[in-house]
């Protein structure tokens, strides 16, 4: 008897019989790229020995053949960790427990980082495979790919195999030169045969990766990765060049509306930057951008249409029709990325509406709501807000036009994250005084070294986060009323409220001493950030309507600033609903996440697919009730929806500042 | 009771049923572009009416429903033949018969000109589609590709659709423009998705072609082929740009291993010479090169490895490893094409062996050997001969090295088939003296007319048919004997037989008179042609023997220059085995008909690639046998194969001008 763990998978087989066969007949997930030849090493396997009372067996110190001279041979070479041995040369003599280590696995887990996310089964759609070709006779006139694919049939299972022409070009000499042993890179494709994308001669010691590519309209991310196990050899983000055309999405549309022609500009300088970040990966971990064979793209819908080469002006306009919503097979060709593998294949998520992107379906791929029992809002915050309610019952999506009010943008004193801009603030409610943090730089504001410290980069602007804190503080400390207004250096004792003409701006930094600006936070920032934040919050309640509930039961922070963004804050502003604080949890890059899941895994291509279908998409700007939730979301946490959690753990000062007719007070 | 003539098919409907939707639901092939919406006119019927014993009904006046405003507008604008209706306006109302004229039928057969050649149905990967698209609406958020994809299914069962970028960028502006009216060029895949390949707005008027490419070693032969109904609008042929490189195929390989980069440049200016012949086909006809959707190629080996980018290098050597021998399905692009479509689909003949390629199969196609239940041998002489043996039970291939001099290479005074080529020849058996026609004047060299009528282009040189006919009528004539050796103007009686050292020539033509050159037939002239010959000859033996037999029922000339040998002279010289001369046929340029059937039918790609895959291929360089029929074959005709059916037509003077050593004589 011969029982694998940890899958359990047990069998009985000749005396004799290689465990790497046996792993093979029992279905057991044991990994080989030379398919049994002693050259990979990728098949090694763990033999136990002794008692095992829980399988039912003893095994003997000769359960397994002697080391042979394969082994020998490759131990002395290369190493065996003690106690490990070849599959395809450890033959089995009699009961005996292998177990199978996760790196000989080829569908390992890859453990994410955050304890709650949920694994990845590594599902590669290009894998590298050792073949041995039948060499050509004048009695067997079939060509070189014919007997290619014989072999790739009887050697490793596959059913039909097709290669581009740039490969079928270096078939002949490889084949020559490996002596009719030649190393593929094979992409199963969907539903045709699959494809060799690029081959070695012989045994190919190097690897093969993938660029997994969340385009957003500021920046471009990519990850390079190991097809093999998933690591990401090295990240690296570029400006969107298409910036230069138009700050947010509608300014791009608009651009190539006024412009003829101007799609293909920002067509062209997409691909060129993606091209670029593709070489520089490359060059920082040393490999060849030859072998980069995949990639995997999310984005917006109008990021979308311009990384394919289509105008994106409906998406300018109702109905916000998209040329294509589906997912998309491509060839590195079809969208001019000449650094990378000419035959690279890429992959980019399926879009779920006209305004909820492939970066939206990246999230849910990522977050997987539908898997979720509890009703879990999942909010993507940037430019626009993709916001997804749902759980195992139903997932709805909406997006809602947040503007970029929370990136630092239309704020008197906004900036991008970037060194030097307030990212944390806290304001103490007796004195007024506030004290805060700039990004590089680990010291409060009010620490004496803290000038010294930050004289590099000064303290230069607010970013996202930072006046998400600051306008929260301000709300917290008495110096914002419900209503959004600032109080006046005599409502509220303090001189850094400033009189601006018939409005007040709350004083939180001077730095003209040091040459510095003088960041204030104006009635207008409120105004901008009340704005946005009821937008959010109003998607959110429009799809709580159309599920027919008051709360939800998690909350969970999307998106690069979304994992700056302190639960509190956002709560005080009222910018998500009500749960309790430590419902609310942030994960990270989860557009990141899912692009770089479907890079790994072909079952989690056909996941999202599935899954984007599944979910109903709530169309905003048409539903009349999303007004409605807007006006009432203006009020800071909000108008009319209690947020008992919120107030279980803060107090909000009921003040009001307004001076003009009836004082507004805050209901409750 | 419907009845649809000329298929038979039969059913009962409703009252009141369209007749297209009742010929749908029967399987008979009634074409539409516009499913039945009365746009395109592809559907027109013609009812018959009065009394039908054979088929058992009467027909009424009232059969059919009356013209309708669809069918009265159309003949007012365009004009409806006198008797027809449109089936999707005329409804059933009592027993009809409905003749669908052969206009009207999809797959319409193609008669070919030869009346013994087999008739092609039509059945193009191409079609024209009319589809009325869902407009986009903000509760359904699916992509217009979706929703074209959709109505493709739902109006004409298309099961999945894809689009190429440069289609998909088109996509949002033609459905709006043609008010989600488009009409798409659709192709259907081997086994994946169908492809848009183009697309208008509304209905499109326009057709689509498709080009038909023989790449050939000298010339590219190319017809631009309507792909509604097979016809061929234009056909060009250009000199093949790679003669520069090497004038025969082995010139070409050697070029390429001499010169690194050698066969790039080969390609180069192979797919070059091809998209300019694309251009000027269109220009002549007065189309859009951007109308060619779809391209068929048939070469030989060399010709498809440096079409396709691959170096030719083993073609060069034994075993003659093709890079692949598959039937290839490429796009434009892959070939550089620029000119027509960029999403034009291209497709290249299967390989039969290394030296047997893809214009073999094309032969085969076109002359279906395996549908004969004669035994036929099928003789494709150029540079290489293709020769192909069999019938329904089996058929075989080989090529077989001619070398050149059946083009007129390599002998004295050959030239190519231009203006001024001696391309007939007589000689007088009692007096030796010859007459011959050239090419570009139809008068015999004995009319006193002829020096007048060639004054334009002389008499240059002898053509390939011209030295065929020269030969075996030397050999009629008693001027050459069975073993080649060329009579003595003392032992042949004639001042033309002159000494050339120690060998004798004869002269065919003294042009000096009009500054023109002296034409003779020298004996390295001769020895040239057995050579040829021999080689032909003994290929065909080869597979005679494979098969078992010492004779053939009939004899298939093909290539361009087969049109122009004579049976008689071709036997004569024992070019090909003894058959009833009436049993020899040229089947023209076959390689050419086969890529246009290829072209204009799907089901005839899968036929010559399971041919292909069922053909034994036989390797005349490795047959030891091959030597021995080669030996045997340098007589004139043959040194022991009798000839019964050509010894009963001519007589074959037993003559011998071999002075040195023991005379040879002919046998029989």
């Amino acid at each position: 008897m011969v029982i694998f763990t940890p899958s359990g998978k047990r069998g009985r087989f000749p005396v004799g019989t290689p465990v790497l066969t046996a792993a093979r007949q029992l279905g057991v997930d044991l990994d080989s790229v030379c398919g049994g030849r002693g050259i990979c090493s990728k098949c090694q396997v763990t033999p136990q020995f002794g008692e095992f009372p829980k399988h039912g067996v003893t095994v003997a110190a000769e359960a397994l053949s002697e080391w042979n001279a394969v082994e020998a041979r490759y131990d002395r070479i290369r190493g065996l960790k003690e106690g490990r041995r070849l599959g395809c040369q450890a033959r089995i003599e009699g009961d005996v427990v292998i177990d199978v280590p996760p790196e000989s696995q080829v569908h390992r887990q890859v453990v994410r980082k955050e304890a709650d996310a949920r694994e990845i089964v590594m599902d590669p759609a290009t894998r590298l495979l050792l073949v041995e070709v039948q060499q050509p006779d004048m009695h067997e006139p079939r060509g070189d790919l014919e007997r290619l694919a014989e072999a790739l049939k009887v050697q490793w299972g596959v059913e039909s195999v097709t290669a581009p022409l740039s490969v079928l070009a270096r078939l002949q000499t490889a084949l020559r030169k490996g002596e009719w042993q030649v190393t593929v890179a094979l992409w199963k494709g969907d539903e045709g045969p699959a494809k060799v994308l690029d081959l070695w001669p012989g045994f190919h010691e190097g690897r093969i990766y993938g660029l997994a590519i969340d385009l957003g309209s500021t920046t471009i991310a990519a990850h390079l990765t190991d097809l093999r196990n998933g690591t990401v050899k090295a990240s690296a983000g570029a400006m969107n060049p298409q910036i230069r055309f138009g700050e947010d999405l509608m300014s791009r549309v608009s651009y190539a509306m006024m412009n003829p022609g101007g799609d293909r500009e920002m067509t062209k300088a997409v691909r060129a930057a993606i091209d670029g970040l593709a070489k520089s990966l490359a060059e920082q971990v040393g490999i060849g951008a030859r072998d980069i064979l995949e990639v995997v793209f999310v984005c917006n819908p109008v990021m979308h249409h311009l990384l394919l080469g289509i105008d994106p002006v409906e998406l300018g306009q109702a109905p916000f029709a998209l040329a294509t919503s589906g997912a998309m097979g491509l060839e590195a060709r079809d969208l001019s990325l000449s650094e990378i593998n000419d035959a690279a294949q890429v992959y980019v998520l399926p879009c779920i509406a006209g305004h909820v992107g492939a970066d939206a379906a990246a999230v849910a791929l990522s977050e997987r709501p539908d898997q979720s029992h509890d009703l879990v809002l999942t909010v993507d915050v940037g430019t626009n807000a993709e916001i997804l309610l749902g759980n195992t019952s139903r997932v709805l999506a909406c997006s809602s036009p947040t503007g970029p009010a929370f990136e630092g943008a239309q704020i008197s004193s906004g900036q991008r994250a970037a060194p030097g801009a307030i990212e944390r603030v806290e304001i103490d409610p007796a004195t007024k005084e506030p004290r805060f943090k700039v990004i590089g730089c680990d010291l409060w504001s009010d620490d004496p070294a803290f000038v010294e410290a930050v004289k590099g980069t000064g303290v230069t602007g607010i970013c996202g986060s930072g006046i998400i804190e600051v306008v929260a503080e301000m709300r917290l400390s008495g110096l914002l009323d419900a209503g959004g207004l600032i109080g006046s250096a005599e409502q509220t004792g303090t001189a850094r409220a400033e009189a601006q003409g018939r409005t007040n701006s709350y004083l939180l930094w001077d730095g003209t001493a040091q040459g510095g600006p003088r960041i204030s936070v104006t009635q207008g920032d409120i105004r901008a950030i009340q704005l946005a934040k009821s937008a959010l919050y109003a998607g959110a309640r429009l799809l709580m309507d159309e599920i027919g509930v008051d709360k939800v039961d998690r909350v969970t922070l999307a998106g690069a600033f979304g994992a700056h963004i302190s639960p509190k804050h956002a709560m005080v502003l009222g910018m998500i609903p009500d749960v309790p604080l430590d419902h609310v949890r942030s994960a990270g890059n989860a557009a990141g996440t899912g692009a770089r899941i479907a890079l790994c895994s072909v079952a989690a291509r056909r996941e999202v697919e599935g899954l984007v279908s599944r979910i109903t998409k709530v169309e905003t700007a048409i539903e009349p009730r999303f007004q409605e939730h807007f006006v009432a979301a203006n009020a800071i946490p909000h108008a009319t929806d209690p947020f008992p959690n919120l107030l279980g753990q803060v107090t909000l000062p009921e003040v009001s500042f307004n001076t003009a007719g009836e004082g507004r007070r805050r209901r409750r």
